[in-house]
């Protein structure tokens, strides 16, 4: 079976408990995610018997004819309108997360017989655990992000901007089979390594920088998310403590990702060894996120979070130590949870490398 | 007075005018436009005293406050709450057409007092006549991307991939200071020209080919949109045709953007241009739009178009003619409205260039 029409099944068994008789899905990442249309403007309507419709404008004709399979196609500059009218009495779903408030009454007002229900975060939830296909795309898209990132470490480095050393980067993704590059790349040199998520500059990356680099590629859709961290010439005895200090509670962080485990476990582990090492009101950031069609999804892990970690759920853990003015570290992998340790995609080493 | 100081008090009066305590504003581009903020999350309370808090989370806590003057900060998780208790009684202002539906109801839930009405798109409207920082960013921005187009073809061309075309372009424009490339490179050669929007692919340019490039750089946060069709090697007659058509099509809709005019007149006078050539029914796209910080954005140009063009607006002109199988030519310039002739800020050559 096509891994869209087994999604949407998900979805119609989700329907069918809740007795709903069908649902508009109108955000953009989970209709791709439902029907595997990778254009700008789609639609999903679904009821809750398993036949689907799925809209969208004239400009998309036929790139949906090849890429929308198993549900029939409707071809619109309206899809809120066309949509209101297969909408018969019952309660039906709609994403009141991401759809507007003028689309909401257009649609109320398109199908009076209807009873409009949130169907919140429930596609959401069905894209957090991955099948294989997208679990493929992303080991594809971290095997291109780890092959860049060796090649650009052969150096040379010294004496090159930030910017300039970040597109070469993306240049290398590229060449390496990215489709896009997932994200804005964060590439920060000496005391801008202590900026969490700092835009790359014109600064000259020069010796005794820690030099930090977040980054990935994208392929078929799904995202790759890496940081590593490493120094420009020999580290000195502050650099080496806090890499130690990040790569030591990034390790317990994996070591927690596993099938079962509360949510927030990562975060206990890793907050005790940065408190352990002094460290800890230096880590500012969040810890870790699924990561898939979105480079920031479900779930979330830290503190707060709830729930406990499932297994094929696709998540970063990148603790960090942040000191203004002097530099940061930052580890992060993607990584796929399972029964047991975690599979980590993003396989360039985490020793600490001393680059020219 | 700062830019967006000025811009505040355009909708300030707006608000004044229609009896609204005040807004909230919550569309990030429109957050952008009327507070200077750039990060990814940012919203904008606006009395109709004219005082104003601008909402952020902690991460640009630093960022917002060298980028936001004027209002007051405040930095939270809960943007939609914290706007919410400063909501007494009395029409506040809210962007329904983004706005979710579940914010929506989070801030009639957090301001019991407040009555919410739309705003509809009276932002948005404000932002189709730019001042003068907007004019010289959308100005540095065409002339960044006339500057990377000119060093692309001087070739060579023949024998790279479309995908390897188009990413040397997007070098070039970063090399001439673009800070990102403001949309997807359509760049599509041969029978590939023929699609509208083509996502450049591994098809190897070739002579006899047509070469259609719709690209454009962005600088601080303003878009350049431009095509340009080229022969490689001599130009076919049906080639010189066909391009002959839309280059006087484009030129007969340039001279009808002019302050006051109906914004349906240049679409009246290009079709009747491809019309009388025996063309028309290959022009299948839309003909033209604002550009700013928006690479789409209000107003639009078509047969159903209402109101005047303003002077100050930035919009683009596009005709086209598309041959499936075969080919197609489009020719698109940014430009800005004046009393008189427009002036053409996408200034490299519409001649047609055989190239190699």
């Amino acid at each position: 079976m096509n891994p869209h029409a087994d999604r949407r099944n998900r979805l119609v068994a989700t329907l069918q408990d809740r007795e709903f008789a069908g649902a508009f899905i109108t955000n953009l990442v989970n209709v791709r995610y439902l029907t595997g249309f990778t254009g700008s403007n789609g639609a999903l309507w679904i009821a809750a018997d398993g036949s689907g419709v799925f809209l969208t404008d004239g400009r998309y004709k036929d790139q949906a004819a090849v890429e929308v399979e198993g549900v029939e196609h409707e071809i619109t500059r309206e899809p809120v309108r066309q949509a209101a009218t297969r909408m018969t009495a019952g309660r039906w779903a709609v994403e009141t997360h991401t759809m507007s408030v003028d689309a909401h009454a257009a649609l109320a007002k398109g199908a009076p017989g209807a009873s409009l229900v949130s169907l919140q975060r429930r596609v959401e939830q069905l894209r957090e655990v991955k099948d294989d296909t997208e679990i493929e795309a992303l080991r594809r898209a971290c095997d291109v992000s780890t092959r860049a990132l060796d090649g650009l470490i052969a150096g040379p480095l010294v004496g090159r901007s930030e910017r300039e050393i970040a597109r070469d980067l993306e240049n290398r993704m590229f060449d390496e089979g990215a489709e896009a590059i997932g994200f804005d790349t964060i590439l920060a040199s000496g005391p801008n390594s202590a900026i969490p998520h700092h835009s790359p500059t014109n600064r000259v990356v020069e010796t005794g920088d820690l030099l930090k680099i977040d980054f990935g590629a994208r392929v078929d859709g799904y995202h790759a998310d890496c940081t590593r961290t490493f120094t420009i010439g020999k580290a000195a005895d502050w650099q080496r403590e806090i890499y130690a200090a990040v790569q030591t509670a990034q390790a317990a962080g994996l070591d927690d990702l596993t099938e079962g485990r509360p949510l927030s476990d990562p975060w206990q582990s890793v907050t005790k060894v940065l408190d352990d090492a002094g460290w800890l009101e230096s880590f500012t950031t969040g810890l870790g996120h699924g990561v898939g069609l979105e480079i920031h999804e479900d779930p979330f892990i830290g503190a707060r979070a709830l729930g406990r970690i499932q297994s094929r759920t696709v998540v970063t853990m990148e603790p960090g130590i942040y000191l203004p003015g002097r530099g940061g570290v930052r580890i992060e992998d993607t990584v796929v949870v399972t029964s047991g340790a975690p599979e980590v995609l993003t396989t360039m080493t985490k020793d600490l490398l001393e680059l020219a």
